[in-house]
């Protein structure tokens, strides 16, 4: 640790959201700053979208001071706890709700961005000019802007709007679980700009990191060849490398494993409700476990050749086959997840999946039908659908032109030579 | 097609082995070799081991004829049914039961092995000199021999007893759903010597093969070092690359993948039950979808490292995080697998492993237990235990030593360095 005497400042880190996984990232981001005092400040800001909220009569934090509806903040910041968003458990007293997103920023250098995907855009033009440029941030927002345009991943779009190198986190995690300390893994994938490195990174870094010249030029390419630009983390603070991210996120209850792909770790919690519905289909027809395995193992190949194909080299098969944002999730999703339970009642109904949504969800629509239509669009426009047979199989089995017993004539790799 | 019909002889297929799964894999080669007519000769001997079987009162083949005790080959071969071992799965006719096993593996140059492992020893005895010199195997048996001496694969002693070349097929795959036609996948591991390529390997072939000069010499070094007789195969017969050993187990409900790697697909089919308790353990604890996912995760890649550090450069990753023989068949185990089950009781009730045993299987042994204590005899021998942190947590756990909740931490890669 003597090496680390010569950095005169420490780092500032700031959640930006605070929902249930928004606010659980803060209790565990803060358990560590705490810890680790030597690199981060104690204390960590999250922003709040403010709102007034009323402790329902039967909670124990009920009394005459909160019979009245409240400013979120200012319960969040005398409870120590978030009474809407994640009753019940206790938050380390080094987390401090803030209603002024550019205040909760102020001087930050690490932000973590976990809002609902829909607020990005209105946030970012909100901070942008308003950060420091050194600033880097982590996404631990799932899922994918998929558009004509092409895909989009949520960090990408972060560290293009704010100017600003932004990595992801991703994993197989249920918020209110990793807030009860129920053990889980994550993957947090961050590829640090080389001018961060002013001391070589320490030994038992998994995976290495890419050492990039063109970052030293002050800008690097985007995962999908836009230019992003970065500023050089100043000297007086400790270098940003995996190690000292990994202390920012792991606990005894929450292993993390540090990549640096950053595609793949995105791509991972998207693509995986797309073959939670194929599981769930083949469940549902009550063709056994092997036959949900053989489906989930082929998903997770198309979610490598996805990522390879569009993101180009940067994406590891590891990170799908090998880490928690890839493997482990797709696994978790298609034990009890809403695509796959919600797939395997329409089957074994004889119902569409319209209609388990509308009985089910209350007509909200399920994240991996968005998936499967938004990325099928995608693959069409880029003539690579027979490329992909089970994202394809998805959809057309949505679109009502195949059937759940299909599949394996669908995804049969001898298909074509017979 | 055209190059095959050089090719004055087809290859003989013997299933050595009629148990459910032997005799599943005997109907699945049979439907293949009546339909490559142009590689394979139709008929499939299946090596029986003769008992008296009386056909129930309540079956559909109980009349006059079978009021009393009759051969079970009789019966196979006139029902075109295994009635003790398969029942209401009607075979092809080309499948023919045999009592005798060297009549049985007469000519043939491929022998499926899919019997119990403690018969391997003997049936090999019998089978000495007895089978065509250059005749290949293909072990279907799942597990691993370890001993004071190390660990050995079955395909391997087979070969080795045999002085033939001996491959693997394995993966998620429950006897009666393939015999159902139910879907699933498997891996098929085969890494032809190069003297049997006379044709070069034709494209599509998955992961290609190793070209291994010392094959051409007759003899090959085994997984474990030791030295393999092999004899060529005469030019007369069809040669039995990727492309061909795959057309003799693929069907549309049971897809097969092409490797190279015999040890990792033999290996994912052992280690996985120790997993499967590690999982139970979890589960049990009402730790949630994500902690079990987490454990798989971590399973996964000590059976890669176990792999990769005992029997050397040819096991590959991807085996077992890409194939069915790995990663799906973990997910099967960890679904509703009887390790798995009867770990998750244990903790669930506060009961020992060996109370639930008794109790769930009449006093049967888990496999997975006993993989455990061998696994980690092998490990402690080696001084290598701390190096498996979840394989030898399993241990210390059966053994009372450690609590499942330890888990997380014993298998905490952070946990030397605080």
């Amino acid at each position: 640790m003597g090496s680390l005497a010569v950095h005169s400042k420490k780092h500032k880190v700031c959640v930006v959201g605070s929902g249930n996984w928004g606010t659980t990232i803060a209790k565990v981001v803060a358990e560590n700053t705490k810890e680790h005092s030597d690199i981060f400040e104690a204390e960590v800001q999250m922003w709040v979208f403010e709102e007034e909220y009323q402790i329902p009569k039967d909670s124990k934090h009920y009394n005459d001071e909160t019979s009245h509806p409240r400013k979120l903040t200012d319960l969040i910041n005398s409870l120590h706890e978030n009474p809407k968003y994640l009753p019940n458990i206790p938050l380390p007293k080094n987390v401090v709700a803030n209603p002024d997103v550019v205040d909760a920023v102020k001087d930050a250098t690490i932000l973590v961005f976990n809002l609902p995907h829909q607020f990005i855009g209105k946030t970012c033009e909100q901070l942008k000019g308003k950060i420091v440029p050194y600033a880097r941030g982590i996404s631990c927002i799932k899922g994918l802007a998929v558009s004509d345009k092409g895909c989009e991943l949520f960090s990408e779009s972060i560290g293009q709007k704010l100017g600003i190198y932004c990595g992801a986190l991703s994993g197989a995690n249920i918020a209110t679980e990793v807030a009860q300390e129920k053990f889980s893994e994550t993957t947090v994938a961050y590829d640090p700009p080389a001018m961060d490195s002013q001391h070589p990174t320490p030994q038992g870094t998994p995976h290495g990191s890419h050492t990039d010249l063109t970052k030293l030029e002050g800008e690097a390419k985007g995962l999908t060849g836009k230019k992003m630009k970065r500023t050089a983390l100043p000297s007086e603070y400790p270098p940003l490398h995996h190690k000292n991210v990994k202390m920012l996120f792991h606990r005894p209850y929450f292993h993390v494993s540090l990549v640096s792909d950053v595609a793949g770790v995105s791509l991972g919690g998207a693509l995986k409700n797309i073959v939670a519905i194929a599981a769930g289909f083949v469940d549902g027809l009550g063709w056994g476990d092997n036959a949900k395995a053989a489906v989930m193992r082929v998903g997770i190949m198309e979610e490598v050749k996805f990522g390879k194909m569009f993101f180009g080299d940067s994406v590891q098969t590891r990170t799908f086959t090998e880490e928690s944002c890839g493997v482990a999730d797709l696994i978790t999703s298609c034990s009890g997840g809403r695509n796959f339970r919600c797939a395997k009642m329409a089957v074994a109904e004889g119902k569409s999946i319209g209609e388990i949504e509308q009985r089910e969800l209350n007509g909200q629509s399920l994240q991996g039908t968005g998936t499967a239509y938004e990325v099928n669009d995608f693959l069409k426009k880029e003539g690579k659908e027979q490329e992909f047979p089970l994202f394809t199989a998805v959809h057309s089995i949505l679109e009502g032109k195949k059937k759940p017993e299909d599949i394996p004539h669908l995804i049969d790799p001898n298909r074509g030579e017979e």
